[in-house]
């Protein structure tokens, strides 16, 4: 027999430990939010889906910091510290206790990990039959406002950087497709490290004070990193010429795609217009350039310089990704789409 | 053919039209919010989902609504006066452009009505097959900290409201379900109403200002009056009787109960046992009942007093409600439950 416990039950036993002093052990219908003095709050909102965003059977706790991750990804971008989220689960109808439990110690993990707090929330079925989980989550940050990054401040000189390694999500996703289909039997570390990646995606936390100091304009990665740079270009009215080659790709990527039976070149431009990056792109005024630069060194975490942006024009728009010749390729597609 | 705008089409249509200033005409990651000065923020969210909340085949425009409805009613019962909201669409899996349409009509009207924006959020499928639609919305209203209603503050003595009438969310139901069923062809003018009020609940907006100035603890009444009174009893610590026919009844549930084949009591205990009424129980320190009660009738707005709370001991938890002998009456269940 299926164990479920009542909603109150559940709430009470595996969210409010979470909880803030403002949400009132989740008892409430609401939930008090104190933004630190001379702050402003900062939303996002983002909403994952069995099926869409996570396959089935994926590990419950999996699923929770997934969830989480993706709406820190888009804080880190704007340069605002997060504190605290929302949550609304709609329960998969094959839902037992084993399966909160399990969502609950990814939520208590990353509320340990990132410093931050659930304020309350929902739970809720999602419709009768063979439904799958659908979690959306609201996440708080904040920052002094004149530090927002947004997509629309980049302008024609200013200077692009990428955090990490592009396409591990993509990659994680095949490789976990075929793991759950058992047509990965036996995952190598490198296959491992892929799986992880788009299974728990690194929200670029790292840098959210040096986005917060230098970034003009900033976003992170979800869709692919040429459709994304095309919204930030778009919204910004700049275009850039980007050398594929100067594309980040780690050694495990690589590895993988050595597996693979297709031309080099298919092969990165299929990483490059993948999903489930969750890098950040930053973009930096020249004259801050240096200073950027030598404070991401002492972080000791990798960013990659791509070029400058261009002013957009009829001819130059969005993004041309240039081959080792020099030469614009041509893209089948340039990112992921939902529908 | 369906007709499907892309994600990025259908935001800038539709919802960016329907966007405060900090949120970048919806074509950022995120969204600044500022709070008014000496304010705090209110943070609420509630998510429905099709098969649950509503119907298959319900207007677009009334499932947004109520979506955002749903939630306005908590910040009403806090106090609190909303001001924004941010939207996780999953979209159901027959969507298609004029689905979003009606569904943007609906956040359009409730954004006038209640002088709300759409600060982000997110679209998403939600999973391949035959899913319905889930709306999460997150909505946020801000208070003077110390004029907020929790559930937890009701003591002995306080005077215990309700506002508007219980059950004809329960009852609008089962006429929603009889009509897409095609078993009431033509509903009558009070069948109409109490579809109404099922389909698109009333957030007690009127009485924010009250519930803020006087109320010791309040909440809004979504899983049935018995069960949702009892979550109060048990967040304060009290107990309450209530005489069932003090439980304001609509003229229209009156008309409908007449036309059911059940006894008088068996009908009315199913009102105050559904769920959907989207009232608000409000609880007002004896010092202030006066003052509460007069304030009230100016708004010509109507609120019914059904008692005073007592202290709650091994002996009498929760909610008794009395019959018109004074004795308790069984009740075969205390509330809706989802799951």
């Amino acid at each position: 027999m299926v164990k479920r416990l009542s909603e109150f039950s559940l709430i009470e036993k595996y969210f409010a430990p979470l909880s803030s002093s403002g949400a009132f052990g989740l008892k409430d219908d609401a939930a008090l939010l104190q933004i630190p003095k001379n702050k402003t709050l900062v939303v996002t909102n983002d909403a994952i889906a069995e099926g869409v965003h996570f396959l089935k059977g994926t590990d419950p706790k999996r699923i929770a910091q997934k969830a989480i991750r993706t709406n820190l990804s888009d804080l880190a971008a704007k340069g605002a510290t997060p504190f605290a989220f929302s949550l609304a689960l709609g329960l998969p109808s094959d839902w037992d206790n084993d399966w909160i439990k399990a969502f609950s110690k990814g939520l208590k993990a990353d509320c340990k990990a990132f410093g931050i707090s659930l304020c309350g929330g929902d739970t809720f079925r999602v419709s009768p039959d063979k439904s799958g989980a659908v979690i959306s989550i609201t996440a708080y940050g904040h920052i002094d406002k004149k530090d927002y990054a947004s997509r629309l401040g980049a302008k024609s000189g200013h200077a692009l950087y990428v955090t990490g390694a592009i396409g591990d999500g993509v990659l994680g996703l095949t490789l976990a497709t075929d793991k759950s289909n058992d047509k990965l039997q036996k995952p190598n570390a490198a296959q491992k490290y892929l799986i992880d990646r788009y299974e728990i995606p690194q929200p670029r936390i790292e840098m959210i004070k040096l986005v917060a100091k230098y970034a003009s304009a900033s976003m992170d990665i979800s869709d692919g990193f040429v459709g994304d740079l095309e919204k930030l270009c778009s919204a910004s009215h700049v275009a850039a010429n980007i050398n594929l080659m100067d594309i980040p790709i780690s050694k495990q990527a690589r590895a993988q795609l050595k597996t693979q039976k297709v031309t080099p070149i298919v092969a990165v431009t299929s990483l490059i217009t993948g999903g489930d990056d969750y890098e950040l792109l930053i973009v930096i005024p020249k004259s801050k350039v240096n200073s950027f630069e030598t404070e991401s060194k002492k972080l000791n975490f990798p960013i990659t310089f791509l070029g400058n942006f261009k002013k957009e024009n009829a001819s130059f728009k969005g993004v041309n990704i240039l081959g080792e010749d020099g030469e614009p390729i041509i893209l089948a597609h340039r990112s992921y789409t939902h529908y």
